[in-house]
């Protein structure tokens, strides 16, 4: 019988949760000094996620020139690893298996997975971490595995039949491949529950699992940084999980948005072995208000609303989110800026649009043209009038 | 530094390893009563590897069975596992995940493989075992490791180079497609060593490793068993693992053949937790007499020397090793038969060889036909004169 919750720490009182944190994040800030990170940082002063606003933000592409001068982690590893994982670009991230070392645990607790569960694990185990992940994760709480990878469906189906699997874990859309396949090869599993990542889970799909007696969860994680939020049997928002401290910024900057505003998630782990700050994961999302109805008490957020990354090109030129953070910074009357592109007689159109409290429009062209490389059209609007979805640049061509 | 040895095993006295056997043994022979198996065995009497050739031989295809009236293992598993694995059949391999559970961690060290090593691990993860095996094997001698798996080749070369990965683990041939796409590349991989199995080396290939500056060792394994026997830098034949006893047996009997000859490799494994007793392999090799010239004393068998189950097809029915088996065992005075299929006047024919001290042609024609179910022609020749390869069924036809 499983117990309702994983630990203590997803019942505490915000009040309590504030405190552990202004204990351990400071210390984590500490292990990123002592590797060369921040430096001239008081660690004492960061001491909550409002004060992590005060640090840089750490892009993909910093921690990508970072390993390329000192392979393979950029020096960013306390002690010792066991693993070397490599994703896209290519990017490489460390992997330890001591236990919950991912914190994919806390998912698998949630959606019911536990000793008596045996969890085919159609994450690949080759080269990304996706799979020793959930390997990982399962092992915390217990179950048995059937490491199965990508592909080979029928032997997977075959595998399934035989050995009773209850649990499947993959991407959301694999599942209904080996189910069909199932069908073909006219084998009932016995799967109850699945729990997937890597993919947006549409409501419809998540239907169809259920109506077939699969309760499927969903959890919202990286390569770098393991798991991040993850839903609870309610499905009301995914739940942030304890080992890391979650924000969400205007894309391209490290300023936070809004309550409930969608933004760039920023991450910062409290896993000493390898402490990343601030980490933007390019991934956008929203806080939700208030607190999951089945009784975890830390913040939640929205799923997956898309890449932060709106980096276009107009007239042959970049124009990345960045530049867009730099106009806003030169003027501070200046509250929030968004690039619309489109195209207008087969030829590129910028239009920036400006957040402005009072001042003239000629310096915004001056500081596009100087910012950008390119002409722009400058639109001013009144505070609070661009729309909240997280787009700095919003690219209104059709590529079909 | 690496010391020279894993361990004290490696080093025992012909009269210390028996007297560990010697106490060892009993015991797992218990750990498979207890599941049921060899019921009115007196444990005790099962006190060496010689004291095995009483007991019944296990076959694949049994434990198939096993595994299908009782799944996933037949019921043979001790314990808790952590892994369960598919291979073709299919059947089922139990994993765990606790110190050099699969026992690769001997042959890893006979090659030099430690702690500062970075092992790429292109043994694949899925669904097999063979990727956990290597991945299980490096880390009990603190290798660091870059689960690679099979294909995604110019991924693999980028990643070799980038982490600089020391140590190749894969089938023999791999490493060569890897190495002939890092010069495309024009990348300079930093392989030292390459720890291979699953198929043949072939001398030239380890040559031209050698060549590239990289030390080529191989070891034999098995879905079922893990390690079994392995090289060490003399490359005088593959030493027993100290975890296993070896027998080798006339194929489809339980019968060992005579020092030197080749025959099917049958395992009683030492693991507590999966006890197989004389697992027929399907595999053939032969002893070779005395002890590796590195200082390693326990026995050797020569490399893989092709798959004993030489069930073929004559006149449309099957003839099977054990059948020739069948028809020794019927005749008190024949200590050795050989069936030879060859094809005259474009249909099959079949010449039943048989070692023989007295006695008349008459009733082995009806015995062959009683067994067989097909009529063949029957030879005689003295004791000792048959071949001395391992083969009992020789197939002359060719398939071209």
């Amino acid at each position: 019988m499983l117990t309702q919750f994983y630990d203590d720490l997803e019942t505490r009182t915000e009040n309590e949760r504030k405190k552990a944190i202004s204990k351990v994040l400071p210390v984590q800030i500490k292990n990123l000094q002592s590797l060369g990170g921040l430096k001239g940082i008081d660690s004492d002063m960061i001491d909550s996620v409002e004060a992590l606003k005060q640090l840089p933000v750490l892009r993909k592409s910093e921690l990508r020139e970072m390993q390329q001068k000192k392979p393979p982690f950029g020096g960013l590893v306390r002690g010792t690893i066991e693993h070397i994982f490599q994703s896209p670009g290519p990017i490489y991230e460390p992997g330890k298996d001591t236990h919950d070392w991912w914190r994919f645990g806390r998912f698998l607790h949630a959606c019911g997975v536990g000793r008596s569960d045996i969890v085919q694990n159609c994450f690949s185990y080759h080269l990304t971490p996706a799979g020793m992940m959930f390997e990982n994760g399962a092992k915390a709480v217990g179950a048995t595995i059937l490491p199965a990878g990508t592909g080979q469906t029928e032997l997977q189906v075959q595998a399934a039949f035989d050995v009773g699997a209850s649990v499947y874990a993959g991407t959301p859309d694999y599942l209904n491949t080996i189910l069909e396949k199932s069908s073909e090869m006219g084998l009932k599993l016995s799967y109850s529950k699945a729990v997937v990542s890597g993919g947006a889970l549409f409501p419809s799909l998540r239907e169809s699992y259920l109506a077939r007696g699969i309760n499927c969860l969903q959890c919202y994680g990286t390569a770098d940084l393991g798991c991040i939020a993850y839903e609870s049997s309610e499905q009301d928002g995914m739940i942030v999980e304890e080992g890391v401290l979650l924000e969400i910024v205007t894309p391209g900057t490290g300023n936070p948005v809004k309550e409930g505003e969608v933004g760039e998630i920023l991450v910062t782990t409290l896993n000493s072995d390898y402490p990343l700050v601030r980490f933007a994961t390019g991934d956008m999302s929203a806080f939700i208000g208030g607190h999951s109805a089945c009784g975890r008490t830390n913040v939640r957020i929205k799923g997956w609303m898309g890449r932060a990354d709106q980096t276009t090109k107009v007239k042959g030129m970049f124009v990345r989110p960045e530049q867009v953070a730099e106009l806003v910074n030169r003027h501070p009357e200046v509250s929030k800026a968004r690039v619309v592109v489109s195209r207008v007689n087969e030829s590129d159109s910028m239009v920036v649009r400006l957040e402005v409290s009072g001042s003239s429009n000629q310096e915004y062209h001056e500081s596009v043209q100087n910012i950008f490389r390119i002409k722009g059209e400058v639109e001013v609007v009144p505070t609070d009038k661009l729309p909240k979805d997280g787009l700095v640049i919003e690219d209104l061509r059709s590529y079909d």
